[in-house]
């Protein structure tokens, strides 16, 4: 169990794809440019598999944006995408509404 | 700053909305029964403002679900949907393909 401020500890926000590439040496990994509202940040995200370019650029989507930057596969990844899991395929979670990017999550 | 672990604590998953009723003695607060995957459990939330009963019923939300449970205006809520709010409005999280309720957010 968490208690509430377990979970206020991580900021989740709105962020805006603006750019797809593929990672140049991971077969299932994308680089994303996403804008957070207060800045883009780049994202590594194990995503390729299951969305085209063409789905991802301008999705709106969820952003734990506090996470300690890491490195995958050599490349910067500062913050994580809220996806879901099941059965081998990969659901992004969005907004059910227009919103801005930047937009916290509760 | 937040580590990977930081995360982990909390079990967010997909959930299915079963049931939804006003809160007798609140205005702007639903009460939901949510399928989880292993269980109902029910949700008080202050959406009501924002969503018609019709819009909810079979929606697949993102849930927090090892909140301790807390009491609002009198009503158990065990766990926490998750929503973005921007200037006054509110927009739930949802997956953007068909999952499982139950289904594991990461």
């Amino acid at each position: 169990m968490v208690n509430f401020d377990d979970f206020l500890k991580l900021e989740l926000r709105v962020g805006r794809v603006l750019g797809v590439e593929p990672h140049p040496d991971a077969e299932k990994l994308y680089i994303l440019k996403v804008d957070i509202g207060t800045k883009t940040v780049q994202l590594v995200a194990g995503i390729k598999p299951f969305y085209a370019p063409a789905d991802l650029e301008g999705k709106m989507i969820a952003v734990l944006v506090n996470l300690e930057p890491k490195h995958i596969r050599g490349l910067a990844s500062e913050g994580m995408l809220l996806a879901a899991s099941d059965k081998g395929n990969v659901s992004l979670l969005v907004p059910d509404k227009e919103v801005s990017p930047g937009s916290p999550i509760r």
